[in-house]
């Protein structure tokens, strides 16, 4: 079989290589899944550069959390999945179900833990879950970060999300995008920012009720605002980091909820004092658990959803993959296997 | 100007009369609403017969609470409304917000309180809220009893509805079709039961993804749940009572939510105990308070919503339309006026 | 070493029988306990008698969910535990967190899992949880069941308990007496009911705010809501059953919940309709998780509370103390190993 | 009778004088209260400087928002209050339930609206409410702000504490002792910062588990991390503003909540990323609601707490109360009247 593997020291995408190794055997607890499917996320270039929570690799790691397959073999004492079920691993390998907490890792394609690039991956059983029905492994490639992390701030936070709530996704990224399709199929009213009217156009047609270009309207925060059905956006999906959040909190509305999630965006400075007066919030969000992760495939085959895919590269171009994603892609980059 | 009243002391719809009387004059907190449409709920039947809270009325009362129409004149001291505003009145004259409590009424339309089959009614401001911009005042007319005792189903409980849940509404009765409604537009999979193949199908037009004939399947229960997206309906809208409850607890979900509506039904007992192997529970819904009427109005207008008319009357046939909810209409029972 | 089993076909005490066997050996995953105290639960006597879920058993099975001691050996690939940490079953073996669900079983010491009245047991780690630090393994040995379903009544429902709330636990079992430390420690004004002034003056003493005698006070529904600091109990603890269930409707307050417990009390109708008119719930309690199980250790830990013991049994009496507890017991009946 | 106003264009406490008045007539929805007591925050501080919102008064204003007293006269439309009722202005005059929203003022005390340092006041019986039986008027005068706030904080949101939970207030004012008092009551471990190890001593008598000094523990973050029972504040009381919120960021647990209180302190900025890898949240405060008050009261009335009380000053020496405030108070500064 062939994976992929960043080199112990990697900090550019020249330590990204193919190599040929065994396929693995699963021990008792675990599922060989036969991977069809990786997508990527913002996070995956944080790992090539070595700027991830960990730093520079110190060994040799398949990259990307994100891959769907078929399973292929299962371990004796492996009760939940049989040859032949369509899955995908989950990001946090052991945070099942409930909040946060510091024992939900190791997250598969970083730092101590291979992750999905390869033609045949194990895992423990209980770091693996069902895609949905509907999608195919391109579409549920997906879901594992990207997915995970806009159900978890749409709707797991102190307000989750209601028919008629006001949401709003920044830019057009693949949580953005994932985030509009959630929130389009709630009956949510979702205003999209983006730099491009082109983009803009593209969201409306995916459900977006409004968006606002945050390049002619620096100022964008009030803009969401007055494009909203109500006050403000009662959820705002924050990947921006420091540089956003000032005019997220303006965006946002009285008791309403800003999803932060821009993790590798650490510089910048923001006061968050704004919430006050509104009894707003602001809450971390590192993707999320496997029940989470059901319950988003569980939307998606009621509502049809369909996960917007930038475009799909074969297993020989994943360098190039990489490199397309860093260009601005409207949704996910997906790596065919 | 012209307005029902049931005559003290009435036990059927003999006592339904329209008098002649002055438009009454706002006091500072009133809002004067010239009423353009009713709509009718089972309770209102009760009042006619004397079967409601409080027994046979002791007073001619105007019946019906629900009502929508225009704001003809204001109080001094009124600030949320202005003349020419399309509004209803609220079930619950002095429920805001927060949860169910003793000082929510009086409730329109039954002892104690005169009801909207008027063509004008004053009430104070705190007992109005402005109807959705995109309904007809027939179409808004039907949601202050039976719109917000659904919305408050859905959306108010242990785990209101996320997209991808499964509801499971009870029968095609004015309550139960705009539960369809609004659980569609917020993403679930709805199960829908009557007694009639035809009108199942009317549901499925409406966005039920499956019907069940209970007629023709008496252990419809777990009908539901085998028809069911996942293990069983996460909320029940149980419209339906003690005659239906044994089934409504096979019907639900492990952690979900049976919301118990049917007030009118008092006879006939149930054991709760089914509810403990699955965690689930029965809450008692007693319509809702003012920003549950709010979120509602929001839900419908971001998403088109129409709640199910099976007829509308005129103003002169008012006894005509109690009769005709009592044979079993698909959606509300409206009056003109 | 030594063990109680259950007979299979055990229909009474006389299937309970001490053996001796081979201490068992770890797999991977596994912790060794030895263990110091057991303690009863209703649930064991439906077991002894065959009236629990799954009926009369099929296979000798060793008795009891509660058991507390000490790791003695653990398996290659535990993680969470070492030699000599104070541990404890958990009643369901894979529930870890999150809401209830259809795979959280099996449940220790019934059908299909022997429990823990043995001088070693062998569990999945998932399977365990440690005790307090400041509780001795007898009264540690009181909470796998008992402890764990009152935190769940309490914390975990629709309206988790607040200081100043208003809680009624029914009797003086095993349940409402830790529920009653409980509520007690979170600040609530506990009312508890019994049939003795003697049991409801030791209650008192362990912070009850008021008590009720259900004898000589039949309908002492009423009677605790006219004990409470408000209008009723936001919390009632019902561990009664159907006999029970209609008083607890008239304690229970305005959007309160009444925690349905007595899961072997199936006889008797009881129609749920006097919840409606408060916008009350009931909830289906069947025990809970191992989060639950830490926060309960936090809490007890925190505020020094102590478990009410009835009486402790050496292992020798092990029928004894089954008879005994069904004499009613203040509290918890405990057998030491 | 007497009363104090803040002149218009008031910058200091020259402003701050006492004037005779009639005593004004109820409306018939109001309520006249003889006040017996008010309490200072550092709210009226900024209102006396022309720093709160609003900026410079440009009228001539009653200050306070804290007073209580007894019912000296009702409005023929009253149907709460009687005269005699020991009762408080409401901090936000039209906020009853519910969450935060754009409707809830005006406040008492600051541009707009007449506050409580006065013989009489009169307010709509929507701004009034009843205070604890068990506190003097002294001690209910400091309730309204403060304690409202810290219940707020502590109860009100993503997670409300339980029993056995971490909670860390910040210094020894008003709101963080009144905080200390309900986290205690409500069985949480409770951590305390301060400069001063005298005062966290005192704090320590009033339930305090454990106190950092943040001066000769400028990294005070992770030493409350380290006092805590689990690994950090489940909530955290956060009066400081953008100087401390680094360090609560580093002190607050998995899953826990900030809930930001200082409203004063706009100055500084902090990234809140260290939210993400927790799943915390920051959580705006701004007072809080009538039935967080009647919450409050009720936990007061069942637990016996006393808020803490620096100093008494009677009426003549309100300009004194002020000033002492500003040295660093342990709890509240209260005016008698």
């Amino acid at each position: 079989m062939k994976k992929y593997v960043l080199k112990a020291g990697s900090t550019s995408l020249d330590s990204l290589v193919s190599i040929e190794c065994d396929t693995p055997q699963v021990k008792p607890h675990e599922v060989l899944i036969r991977v069809h499917a990786c997508s990527l996320n913002f996070r995956d270039q944080a790992v090539v550069t070595g700027n991830y929570f960990g730093g520079v690799l110190t060994e040799d790691t398949v990259p990307l959390s994100d891959g769907a397959g078929e399973v292929a073999a299962v371990g004796d004492e492996v009760t939940e999945f049989k040859v032949g079920d369509r899955v995908a691993g989950l990001f946090f390998q052991n945070w099942h179900d409930g909040p946060p907490n510091p024992t939900a890792g190791p997250a598969l394609g970083a730092a101590g833990c291979d992750g999905m690039l390869a033609e045949y991956v194990c895992l423990p059983e209980a770091g693996v879950t069902k895609i949905p029905e509907t999608l195919s492994y391109e579409e549920a490639a997906t879901l594992p970060c990207a997915g995970v992390t806009a159900w978890n701030a749409l709707m797991c936070g102190r307000r989750p999300i209601k028919a008629g709530d006001c949401v709003c996704v920044l830019g057009t990224g693949g949580v953005s995008m994932i985030g509009l399709g959630i929130a389009h199929a709630a009956g949510a009213h979702v205003v999209v920012t983006s730099s491009s009217d082109e983009k803009l156009e593209r969201a409306k047609k995916l459900g977006a009720a409004a968006g606002v270009n945050y390049k002619s309207t620096p100022e964008w925060g009030p803009a969401v605002a007055a494009a909203s059905n109500r006050g403000g956006a009662d959820v705002v999906v924050e990947v921006g980091g420091a540089g956003t959040l000032a005019q997220s909190m303006q965006a946002v509305n009285f008791n309403g909820e800003i999803a932060l999630i821009g993790v590798l965006t650490r510089e910048g400075d923001t006061t968050p004092h704004p919430l006050m007066l509104k009894g707003a919030s602001i809450r971390g969000i590192f993707v999320g658990n496997k029940a989470m992760a059901e319950d988003l495939a569980a939307a998606i085959d009621v509502n049809g959803m369909k996960p917007a895919i930038d475009k799909v590269f074969p297993y020989e171009d994943a360098a190039e993959a990489f490199r397309h994603q860093q260009t601005g892609a409207f949704g996910k980059v997906v790596i065919k296997i």
